[in-house]
């Protein structure tokens, strides 16, 4: 079969490779959509971040070069001898996080985790070998196109779990890119009354008031604790921070409310300078999120069935695996008014 | 009446003073016992931090020089006109925080607020007057000397409050100055089954296990994330940082178990630098705590009364007014093993 594999930074490749041999607790799904990431786009510029290159993966017993991709769906093609859930022609997501499962699944990820598609062979290729305890039955009411959004959905609707949000509150979004749109449609369907969304982009922006932001301002141009105190005099209830740097960081807390809480969703590259007197001036919580249990991915897809969640919107651009670098990772890298491109496998066959 | 008077840096006078006119709805008190706190360390060694200078403070309309002095409690000496729940005899401790009240007590104190003894005249004094909000009735079972800790006391007790703590669970404190001892003295109160307390100084330590800590750990000999890891596998429940510096900040999230609680307690005074995936990583949350509600002064008084909470193991010292620039300011600067030093006024008149 056909598969993107990393390499190296910047060498990843559309080859011929092998499927593994299935083993008797997974299943074979022949992959029909699959979205690249943040993350997949990280090891290729300047990876390897949780791809395993001098040793296996400790939870994947795999090590570089790997298949990328870890936000697929598709159909079931072939079942492992101890596989009970699934059979052939199932129509299913994968859920490509693996934990080492000891502890109750809202600590387990803090033990440590691996994703497949990252430190094991994942869904850019026809076919992707997967634990039955990974795969996630699709319903009848979302195509296989939909299937292949609930992975990044799912890291927006832990993210808003983790703010303990109440049913009307008020909230900020610094930085849309896909995770950030994401976080807004998250806490729309949460019952969010305002949304204020920051960006530097206009076009991102603008899609971000396209996918539910109430207000949108470009941080550029405006001092967001004044933008947000215009509309919301005493502050939002919850500020989700998706862009990863000091400013935003500080914007985040300054636009929340006394005894608000900020949710730290993005990955910081860099540590900050910041004096956490913000935090004793304002009683402020500052908390994160980290992927998703379990019980989030099934509610994710649960919320999609029922159409409260539509993240459709995000998609941006279609491609097929012969062009995932010139048009999947090139295009992420160089053009950002980009937010999910998808990969279509399953016409390929 | 004598009182010691804020001037400047390094310049608090013990000189003659004449009392303010009493306000309708203020009461005369009788000052019995005062203490020394750290933000009065803070005016003497690097002031003005609440010493209003240029203008009148907004909400004691007073400026300096001040009468300094805001851990008290005395007697009742006389009324206001509108005054109305209290007699003159009555024993009374002094809440000192004075705030806008525009708002409910748990988000009150974030409008800003000042202290009656830093930004006007507070307890080291023979008498002082001060409004009847501020004035709570000290229970038969506490001697006046236990009224001067209650506002200490109060600090830490909101701390716990602010760490949604449960019964049983671990607790780290970095830093056990007057009030890391009274967060061990109010963490135990409220159940903790474990107290793991960290600081430089071996005296302080022994003063913290006398106090209710269970261990205690040096942490210019140990790491304090191995030391904890030792008695505490996963990490404790819940932190306090009452040290205020980077590598106490840093370290009280380390030892912090996953989705676990660290408060800051203490007042930083310069930035840090800090990476927050250290949040991500570990799912512990941040939150902070800043003087208290007027129901947790209450609730102070109330846990005292009934020997819950017995604070009185961090006196350290007791002195006469005239005696506080010597044996209180310069002794609290330059003896580090000194943690709560009261002034005596009430064998003074």
């Amino acid at each position: 079969m056909k598969a993107a594999v990393w390499y190296g930074v910047k060498d990843i490749r559309v080859e011929e490779k092998e499927l593994r041999e299935l083993r008797d607790h997974e299943v074979t799904v022949r992959v029909a959509w699959a979205g690249i990431c943040g993350s997949d786009l990280h090891e290729y510029e300047e990876g390897p971040v949780f791809v395993p290159v001098d040793a296996p993966n400790d939870l994947t017993g795999e090590v570089a070069p790997i298949t990328m991709g870890h936000e697929f769906s598709g159909v079931v093609e072939a079942v492992g001898k101890h596989v009970t859930k699934y059979k052939v022609g199932d129509r299913v997501v994968v859920n490509p996080t693996l934990t080492y499962g000891k502890k109750h699944e809202e600590l387990d990820i803090y033990d440590g985790f691996s994703f497949i598609g990252l430190s094991g062979d994942g869904g850019f290729a026809h076919f992707a070998n997967v634990p039955e305890a990974n795969v996630y039955a699709l319903p009848e009411s979302l195509t296989l196109q939909d299937g292949a959004l609930v992975e990044p959905m799912a890291v927006a609707v832990q993210a808003v779990k983790e703010a303990d949000m109440r049913f009307g509150d008020t909230v900020a979004v610094f930085g849309v890119g896909p995770i950030g749109l994401l976080t807004i449609i998250a806490a729309k369907a949460a019952g969010a009354s305002k949304i204020l969304a920051f960006d530097l982009s206009d076009e991102r922006l603008n899609k971000a008031k396209e996918l539910g932001a109430t207000h949108i301002f470009n941080s550029g141009k405006v001092k967001p604790a004044e933008a947000v105190r215009k509309e919301v005099p005493d502050g939002v209830d919850v500020t989700f921070e998706v862009a990863g740097v000091g400013p935003t960081f500080q914007s985040a807390i300054e636009v929340t409310r006394a005894r608000g809480t900020m949710v730290i969703v993005s990955i910081f590259a860099r540590p900050i300078e910041w004096n956490p007197m913000m935090l004793t001036n304002t009683g402020v919580k500052v908390t994160s999120t980290i992927a998703y249990s379990p019980t989030s991915f099934q509610q994710t897809i649960d919320l999609m069935g029922t159409g409260q969640i539509k993240p459709q919107g995000i998609i941006t651009s279609q491609i097929h695996l012969e062009e995932i670098v010139a048009s999947g990772f090139e295009a992420l890298t160089n053009d950002k008014t980009q937010a999910k491109i998808l990969v279509e496998l399953s016409g390929e066959f």
